[in-house]
């Protein structure tokens, strides 16, 4: 790509982020194109279809998160680190589920799987170094369940994220940490 | 009813809350006959439509879960008593979604939030009960809406029950109680 191609490419991809996160995985693709001020045939030019944008702004947020937890690697306090990671997992989650949902209609692959399988793989290294602060036994697999189920649970709430950002810090702290 | 057909209607509901537990919404009413021991006409009798088998169960199970915060409100033991009632929502919540998805589908009224008005009027005592073991400013809906999360979370795993009860484990105790 030349390199005001690989700009439109990229201001793209940040402006279909932001209108899914909005809109969900509908989104206007004419109103994408409007806010990055580029024409419809640019668009279909880098996404052909509805499904390689979907496709490229979920890998893009993907790529994102592990590079997130490659950084958060390197915090000295190693709970924080983690818990930060979890809130970011948690808010990709609970604005992305309509883009999984309407990828996975149309497989090309499994994303979600895929997805799963890339955060486990990045996370699992902030819950080895914060393993001394968790409660034993605790898995990356268990943190991605508890994650899913928040976006999933409060998915139709009026104040959605201030009660997921609320639920995992009660996840974090317990309940009832007795 | 006559004190056979009093048998008969509450042997058919335990049946079909056996039957939906396992095989879903879409469980064999002729299966629930034969297991109970009587003609389909009797079940047709009962209930004419499996819409009215479905909610007659799910009914039942929101009053048991009714009756079992009355009987848990006079347990010594008030954090245990919560957990205890908590660990009964989930495997209710675990076991019928099936089901209220397909009352809301062809919705009388609206179940869920029949049933979420329900829960939460017979889980407030035992939450105002154990309020001095529990992270302050917990609410009943927080708890609700962390066994939702945990209900949908683990619905597809192979391993469902244990994941849910270890997930609830979890979140009782805090991921990292710090």
């Amino acid at each position: 790509m030349r390199a005001d191609a690989r700009r439109n490419y990229a201001l793209l991809l940040e402006v279909a982020e932001q209108a899914i996160a909005e809109q969900g995985a509908d989104a206007s693709l004419e109103q994408i194109a409007r806010t990055a001020g580029v024409g419809s045939g640019t668009v279909r030019r880098h996404f052909p279809t509805r499904h390689a944008l979907l496709e490229a702004v979920f890998r893009r947020q993907i790529d994102a998160l592990s590079a997130r937890a490659d950084e958060l690697a390197g915090h000295p306090d190693a709970r924080a680190a983690l818990v930060d990671w979890l809130n970011a997992v948690l808010s990709f989650a609970a604005t992305t589920r309509g883009v999984a949902e309407a990828l996975n209609r149309d497989p090309v692959e499994p994303h979600e799987h895929c997805a799963t399988a890339r955060l486990t793989e990045a996370g699992a290294p902030l819950v080895r170094r914060a393993a001394g602060t968790l409660t034993p036994g605790v898995t990356i697999t268990d943190l991605l369940h508890l994650i899913t189920g928040i976006a999933l649970a409060t998915e139709h709430l009026p104040d959605r994220a201030a009660e997921a950002d609320r639920l995992l810090r009660l996840t974090v702290a317990g309940v009832s940490p007795g």
